[in-house]
């Protein structure tokens, strides 16, 4: 990570009692240069000293810097300082929110599903796609009225975070993808809280979350495509991976696991003799992110880590390596039925929420996104 | 059910401490006809009474029919009354063993791996493939010497039992398969005791079973199966799929749940079009098995319970419907990559394991491979 | 258990939908006499089927019986004809509803906490207090107006069940304790649905549970005290164990079980010297209930289950002895600090609820305070 | 904590493959002075590189500085320049090995039970009792031959230290204690590994644990108790607390959580009136430890933390607080049996095991016990 001399950025975080805005405020708590200015909850938090508003969920105390700081209501006025604003909000409040923000010239990166099809929002997984910040600017200049600094940016569902950093590094390495089955085995928190009644859970197995497949396989497509000419109007599109489609089908269950995501992936290629697992285990191990390159301070020296070990990864024992900001996998092997087929875990607090957001805002001001810290 | 009026079995138990022992004791002393009339374990436990031999691990005192009975070695000569012996043996003492047993003319029902790939032994899951017990004359005849009345029947391996009789009902009413991709979360039960450390899968899944990905892979081709004539020799072979190959693909894991194995599988047949989702629910939910028809006592009366609900099956609240001799399927929705996805639950302790052992012997008395009870 | 021919007895069941209703109903659908012929619910689920009003959570299906029968409101107009009412409703509600059924001449057995401190309501463990049946016809004519059926009987909270179960066996044979320290170990299901947070439990303890150390400490003066005379007025009243004041404190946690409330106990007797801890085991296995004896057909045969071997009785392996209708006690020992010490374990979903007002009703019905039934 | 500028000490690590020697040595891997000098474990094990050895279960990669330390046999002979040796052996081979090391002149801190109860061998809990060091000079006198450097020092059961640190800091500031009731919830991780099998503990307690309730009786009166002249032979003696008898009953549980122990106490006072919850509140915050009075590196700054909130300590929440270095207490209040209750955390792979040696070993340090470190 090379170094930076980056200046103090102020952030607000939106939805800041929540599990989601938990995390934000442990990792914003230690961050080189952003720094948590304002935070916002709904109106029965509002008015009360964070440490008052919260039930702490958290494994380490409330950060100091936050234990007094009075919370707001989801206002923008309360956050016109804030260079960024992070947004853990429920989607069923996160729309109207985040849309009244982005109105009022502020700059939201946000965990919320209400946005990531919007055809003009970036869905970012900060280890893969940075390059589709480009479609910021059309998403300011189609904004009614135009806009000159507020835009929306999303990071993906936290299930869709871990399959689709190992299978960008195939992609780059190999060229596309033609298939690609994803049965996954999903921790309790990625429901946040109160969420999953422990007799639903304990001892249990449950085949089904909702919504969850369906976000695997579009967000996916989103994510691994490109950024196209949309037709003669001179403007710009995500291309969906059109030029190369690409069969997703997901299978999501949720396991008696507090944190981690582990995922059974396998996949075929258009390309004709397939790699061997030899060749996959080396292209994921040696994939880099932008991120990383460009000098984020919360990206993971290793973007994947390969495991060697029959029995690795496993949620327990792997899921807070490098702060859980990278992504395992383990179990490269062939598959009688497509070419490929490993096993990635994907810690769903970290980089599957909080931590992708985060990156993404990093990768903001690196890029000069984030007017005050523009060239 | 049809009624009965079989005469009564004595049975013997091999492994009568261990896990699978337990179980087949515990179904055996409420069974209508076979009756416990030996137990063998090892020379630890020879000499004691069933009851102090026993760190019994059951929720239902250990059956007072058997608490007194007085532990044997496994050796033949304690177990010569027996019309049926059940092999509940560990694999790296049941291959010895369960071959000493079939040489003195015994009847043996194995849970155990050892001779399930052996070309002349049946590998039969109850509510499936009970046409494999045509195999068993040759076994006796090939056998040096050539054998009367013993011989050894297997069933299958706890994760392919479950997975195999919704792909029977399948291949029966819309013909052959051409692949299928199964996920396993397979219970802790399945690894026998003490089996798992707890601080191994308390808060974790471990994505790796030794050996159980090549167990289904290669016991299903066995079980879908026919049996061929093997050239030109008068002899009959397990075809193994043969006539359509079926490329299968399996990735297994063990996850926090007691009992009950989950599978996701997706299948492509090889008719095109294929079924729709629901005329695969249909065909599951009217599949039946001759262990039904023929009137076991111990059959399932809904060989596969297909669920509406979004959400299941789950194992807590379903590994028990029919004492576990069923299997439960669910989710039946159609899959972007292959042609139909769903989710599987079987029992792993009781159809996966003694359940099936006590149908195939169900079956062999009512098919005549019993002596005693042969018309 | 003696033979009976009762006749049958029309029972409803309020708050039929939630977790301790659907016990009633499962376990009432099996009942000698008892018919399940109304159903009480939210207005949510009234004018709907049973199966469609309810989110069953039980491992056995929706019994046939009720399937089909329509939810009603709680108004005692929709359950005239029932000769018992059962209450599994959350206290925020069952004050008002339970009142009015009794003004309407119904009678009915709680689990509710309302009415369990009313000087004129029996708070009755049925392994352990019949005798204060003797309270009804006082709370009859004191009502106001005065009854001729009605009543409302209570039993106890289910952790309160399980230690006064022993407890009261020690004071039959040893007489009064004079102090008593409990430190419960609390299965999720004692919360309800959705009750506990998988956040929350999952690899931890909760040391506090609301309300319920209060619980115990009051309900087991209650329930192991007597009735006496009430000054010169001629009336009764519940004594608290006042004759030979016992001091009780409890300690709660909830823990990651399912089912089955553990408790370690340890008390001091007022004789000098106290018993040995061989004839405490004694004591404890020779306990028999007034509902065993009487001929209640739920009633389990050994009241207190008295574990031998150094580590019972465990949850998982305990609390379905006897269909959780007894009470199982283990590691009888000397207490440094008090005298005698000693594990309980009582399933807090059977006899620490639904089976306990089952068992209260049937005891009703024998001793005649079911109008229709009375010699 | 004061400064230090303490020079290097080599230290050796017994057991170093085991679980207890796998957390020696992530925690020396960081600390300040001590440096892994040697590692030693079974025969097995002897001649391997350490990452080869090791079954690692930690949550953290194997630290690089031990990565390529090849492991020895537990022979003095590998260990003769370790100015510390820190012993995590098995109890069945501790009392051989550690016995052989003292008689080479070399210093064990011993997590090991076999020397606990030795007349001559401190058990010093290091946030208790650091002036039990002043038994080593009798006991490098007394051994045959005499010792000059050579000694052997214990740490506490994991389940004694938790609540000898609060009793401890209450008969600091209230005088001498009369009574203690304990009853605890232990983590599996307590019982090592493989330990505790899965199926023994998933949705389960299990009430009873081999010898631990005996540890914390004796162990706590030998930690409490101070050194008494032991007649007229001029020799000291532990006295067991022995000028004011305590009296001390446990009841040890294992519950389904991976680390820290929960504990549930309550005492009784010798001076009448008791203090109050308050005082005692205040008295436990207000406790603070010689280690770190002294400067020990690993010692808390909080030796106890005391909850205000009514459901805390938890131990997922809270045993990771100070890297699991002090205790933490809560729900102070008062018992109607005893005096005061309250509820004790403790990580017993921290200060229950590992942290408690290394502080002892920093105690030894700055307190001139480690030859080359006196001044």
């Amino acid at each position: 990570m090379p170094p930076h001399d980056t200046k103090e950025v102020k952030v607000g975080v939106l939805g800041a009692t929540g599990t989601v805005g938990q995390r934000f405020i442990l990792l914003l708590s230690q961050h080189p240069y952003f720094v948590i200015h304002a935070l916002g909850a709904s109106s029965r938090s509002a008015g009360k000293r964070y440490s008052q508003a919260v039930t702490w969920k958290q494994t380490s105390p409330v950060p100091a810097a936050v234990r007094n700081l009075v919370v707001n209501e989801c206002k923008p006025e309360f956050f016109k300082d804030c260079g960024v604003v992070f947004s853990g909000l429920d989607s069923d409040v996160a729309g109207d929110i985040e849309s009244a923000f982005r109105i009022a010239e502020l700059i939201v990166f946000s965990n919320a599903k209400n946005y990531r099809r919007d055809p003009h929002v970036p869905l970012i997984v900060p280890l893969v796609n940075s390059s589709h910040f480009a479609m910021v600017p059309q998403q300011r200049a189609l904004h009614s009225p135009p806009l000159k600094n507020g835009f929306i940016l999303t990071n993906a569902n936290c299930s869709t975070t871990g399959v689709v950093v190992p299978l960008a590094a195939l992609e780059k390495a190999f060229g596309p993808l033609e298939s690609c089955m994803i049965t996954t085995m999903q921790a309790i928190s990625g429901a946040g809280y109160p969420g999953i009644p422990s007799l639903d859970i304990m001892d249990n197995v449950v085949p089904y979350i909702s919504g969850e497949e369906e976000k695997i396989e579009w967000e996916t497509l989103k994510i691994l495509g490109g950024i196209a000419d949309d037709g003669d109007n001179g403007l710009k599109a995500f291309d969906m991976h059109g030029k190369h489609p690409l069969r997703i089908s997901a299978s999501c269950n949720r396991v008696p696991v507090i944190e981690g995501h582990t995922e059974c992936v396998s996949v075929r290629f258009a390309r004709r003799p397939p790699p061997s697992p030899q060749q996959v285990r080396e292209a994921l191990a040696a994939y880099t992110s932008d991120a990383y390159a460009l000098g984020c301070p919360s990206a993971p020296r290793h973007t994947i880590f390969v495991h060697e070990e029959a029995d690795r990864p496993q949620p327990r024992l792997d899921r807070d390596y490098q702060m859980g900001a990278g992504v395992s996998v383990g179990r490269v092997r062939q598959c009688r039925v497509l070419d490929i087929k490993f096993v990635v875990l994907a810690n769903n607090v970290a980089i599957g929420a909080a931590t992708s957001s985060i990156l993404n805002a990093e990768l903001a001001v690196l890029k000069g996104y984030i007017p005050s810290h523009s060239t």
